[in-house]
């Protein structure tokens, strides 16, 4: 796949079993969002960030991966850039099923 | 989880959407199988090894994945001691459906 630089923005880059591999590449902070029916994984790539939850927060590093179940709010916040890929059924999306923002990305 | 240094038994780490995420320590030649019913994701966490398929050999070094999709037969083969992360269905048996051998794993 072509280089890119853009920020949450994942590509897909592999598919099985009805999920979606994506890379995404991201710093900021995004939005408190939950997926009802799909468990997310976040596996780091280069860089770390902080998985925000509503009782805690969890840094994830270099190597290291979160998985967030169906229903549990999240946010990631990022200080440097991360690289991170992603799993989670093809018909995910990223902001969650009832918030839509300028980062929505479509299906 | 505890360290492991066996070879060729994955070990489950996480689970989502019905898919398991497992660790798995390799060398040498593994069997030739396939999977009927379920696509299979190889991503290196450290180390190469050579994907054979009946009608090519891939290289998959450190960083890089291989999604073999359902009913392709595939044998990997390693020269020296790999990491993997294998990404498929909760139900799959690591020699497919049709083989068994000693190092086939209990789901």
């Amino acid at each position: 796949m072509p280089l890119f630089s853009d920020y949450w923005k994942p590509k897909i880059v592999g598919e099985l079993n009805g999920q979606h591999i994506k890379l995404v590449k991201a710093q900021g902070e995004f939005e408190w969002h939950k997926h009802d029916n799909e468990d997310e994984m976040f596996l780091v790539i280069d860089g770390e960030f902080d998985m925000e939850l509503k009782n805690k927060t969890i840094s994830i590093k270099k190597g290291e991966f979160i998985i967030i179940p169906k229903g549990i709010e999240h946010r990631p916040v990022v200080k440097n850039e991360v690289q991170v890929m992603l799993f989670e059924p093809a018909n995910t999306v990223n902001t969650g099923e009832n918030t839509k923002s300028e980062v929505t990305q479509k299906k």
